[in-house]
Formats: structure tokens, C-alpha cells, sequence
């Protein structure tokens, strides 16, 4: 059956601590057709990171004739200092595998990827509510109270964000939230507009 | 947790023999919150038949009335003779209560259905082809040759309304189209568009 359809670009967004994290690797553990987005960073490789794994790490030249060739889906500064852009090649040659690819990125980020690929799907990772956050990122132990403050504020300007969003899942219990994620990825390969070809063999007496 | 949320209206269409009936029983057979929309009809009950189960019995003059007072999603006449039509009231209350209604309608009706009620998933059970569809009906061994071919000629005009549906479900294999439906449902729940009230409670500062 020849039904092997394009793979998805689902961008994750979510506040910090609400446990984006957990809910990828999980989701991708049981699935091996969802790959992370590799991004293109300044920096240099830490100690352990591999090329094409953890980043595609280009110079700043490379970085900027990559921008010139129209060659990311966002890109953006961190601290003034190294580059981080989502190359489209990696996304697309993924996609065209029938494989699907998860991008972590925060708001303003995964707003831009919606400009340049409006076929991707957007999910907000949401807490039950801004106290539990706060908890987890307590919990962690290794947040200052500035920091969690901080966070805390951002989170709610993220949550601000929601709807831009196509769809939002409570992470409350982790297995929960990685079925919903699983059944958005099954959904959204039903929709109509994600099959015309299919659509069209199909009236044209094909089997599909 | 008071995440209860106004359940879903899913049109299904899809042409004759393609198992509609099958996938909707094994939908509902797993889960009690997903109930058949039972339609008021003019006609008069057959034996076993039982108000409110499998239709409303009423007159021609309460339908009439039931016209005026715009209480139909809608309604059509079959053979000149007897009234069809889907109540507001069953659909709304049933979704009010949190279940999700399962309206199995045709395309005609489908668009009906879109217009009058926007947030209403629509979802077309497709065949693998034609020709299997083809088979499937004669091997109802119910039909006549006429039926059948007049059947399979509709069949194909069904599928050119296809891209008017939200989501397409192929049914080659039952489990698999009846997993389908649940992950639509599903999705659609986590859609942020029908969770605005929640999305509110949370950047209050709620726990949702």
C-alpha cells in the first residue's frame, strides 16, 4: 500500500519546567519515524557533542551566507554572541522521508516557523496552572529565586501566546500528554488538506 | 480537575459500503461517551423500534412546527414522502453533557450540517479504491447489478466532496480506521480554539 505520506514539522513550544522535554523524548522513544530538528550554531561544540547530532556547528561566516541563501526556517542571537537557526534542509529531506520532526523553539521563534511553513503544526506544551510550574521549577533544585521569578513571568507572557497555537496539551501525567501528541500526529496526517493527492488517485480510480 | 470540556460533533459520511456503520458501532463500543444523533422522522415506527432510540416519531405537522421554530440542524424529504431531520436539542444537550455526537449523514447534508453548526468535525470514510468498494457491495450479495452500479456512480461523487471534509479516513482495515477516529477526536479536543476558556483560566492563574 503506497499510502507513505509526507512527515510533519511539529513545533513544541512551552514554558520553561513544564516538561517539553520529557514529553519529546518519550513521544520519540516509542516512535523512531519522529526525528529532533538538528539546529546551526557559532558555537563550538562542547565536550561529547557530535556534529549533526547535537548541532550542525558552522562559523559565523558560514552562518551568514546561510541566512543569504534563504537557508533557515528562524534563526536568531543569543546573548549578543552565537548564532542558532533551524536549517530547512535537515526539516524538509526528513519530511520527504515520511519521517516527522519536532521543533523545541520558543514562542517568538515558533511564530516565524508558521510564516515560512505554514503546514507546520503547532503545539504549546501547557502546566495545569502557573503555581504547579512554579513548583516544578522549585523542584529542580537548581534554580536561583531570582530565576524562578523570572520564569515565572515568562511563562505567563508565553502563555499569553496560546493562541496562535494550534493545539495545547496539559502536561499533568506524562503518559497522558505524549498519547494526546501522538493522536494530534495521526489527526493532522487525516486532514484533507494534508492528502490531495491521495484525494485525487483516489477519484481518479486509483488504489491508495 | 475540572477539565471537562463541551463535547464534539462529528459528521461522518462516506459512500455505501464503505463501512461507516461498522467503524462508528466499534468507535462507540469502546466508548460510552460517544453517542449515535438520533433524527426525528415522519414516518411511522417500524416493529422494535423505539422513540428516542431510533428516531423521533412525529407528525408532519409537528416537523412542520419544528421548521419554524429553527430547531433542525437539518432536515430533508426522502422519496417526497417522509421527513428526515437532526435536531438541535438531542445534538446540544448530549455535547453540553460532555459526550461527543456522532451525526452519520450525507454530503448534501454534511455541507448543511458545516454551515449551520462551524465548529462540527467533519470526517469522510474513504474507501481504498473504487474497486474495492465495487467488491464490497457485491459481496453483500444484497444488491442488484443496477443498485450497484448506480451505488459505485455516487460513490465517486461522494469523493469529489472530499476536500469539503476536515479529515479522511481510509478504511482498509477496521481497527486501524476506528484508531483514526479516536485520535481525531482527541486532537480536536486539544485544539486551542475549543479551549479558550481554559487558556483564560490559566493566564488567570487557575489551575485547569
Amino acid at each position: 500500500m503506497a499510502r507513505k505520506k509526507k512527515g510533519l514539522l511539529v513545533v513544541v513550544s512551552g514554558p520553561a519546567g513544564v516538561g517539553k522535554g520529557t514529553v519529546d523524548s518519550a513521544l520519540m522513544a516509542k516512535h523512531p519515524e519522529i526525528k529532533m530538528s538538528v539546529s546551526v550554531t557559532t558555537r563550538a561544540p562542547r565536550p561529547g557533542e557530535v556534529e549533526g547530532v547535537h548541532y550542525f556547528y558552522r562559523t559565523k561566516e558560514e552562518f551568514d551566507r546561510m541566512i543569504e541563501e534563504d537557508a533557515f526556517l528562524e534563526y536568531m542571537h543569543v546573548f549578543g554572541m552565537n548564532y542558532y537557526g533551524t536549517p530547512k534542509s535537515f526539516v524538509e529531506s526528513e519530511r520527504e522521508k515520511g519521517n516527522h520532526v519536532i521543533l523545541e523553539i520558543d514562542v517568538q521563534g515558533a511564530m516565524k516557523v508558521k510564516a515560512a511553513c505554514p503546514d507546520a503544526v503547532l503545539v504549546f506544551i501547557a502546566p495545569p496552572s502557573l503555581k504547579i510550574l512554579k513548583e516544578r521549577l522549585v523542584g529542580r533544585g537548581t534554580e536561583t529565586q531570582e530565576s524562578i521569578d523570572i520564569r515565572t513571568k515568562t511563562a505567563l507572557d508565553e502563555l499569553n501566546m496560546l493562541p496562535h497555537y494550534d493545539y495545547m496539551v496539559i502536561n499533568d501525567v506524562v503518559d497522558e500528554a505524549v498519547g494526546e501528541m501522538e493522536s494530534i500526529l495521526t489527526a493532522e496526517l487525516c486532514r484533507t488538506v494534508r492528502n490531495k493527492e491521495l484525494i485525487s488517485k483516489l477519484t481518479g480510480g486509483e488504489t491508495i
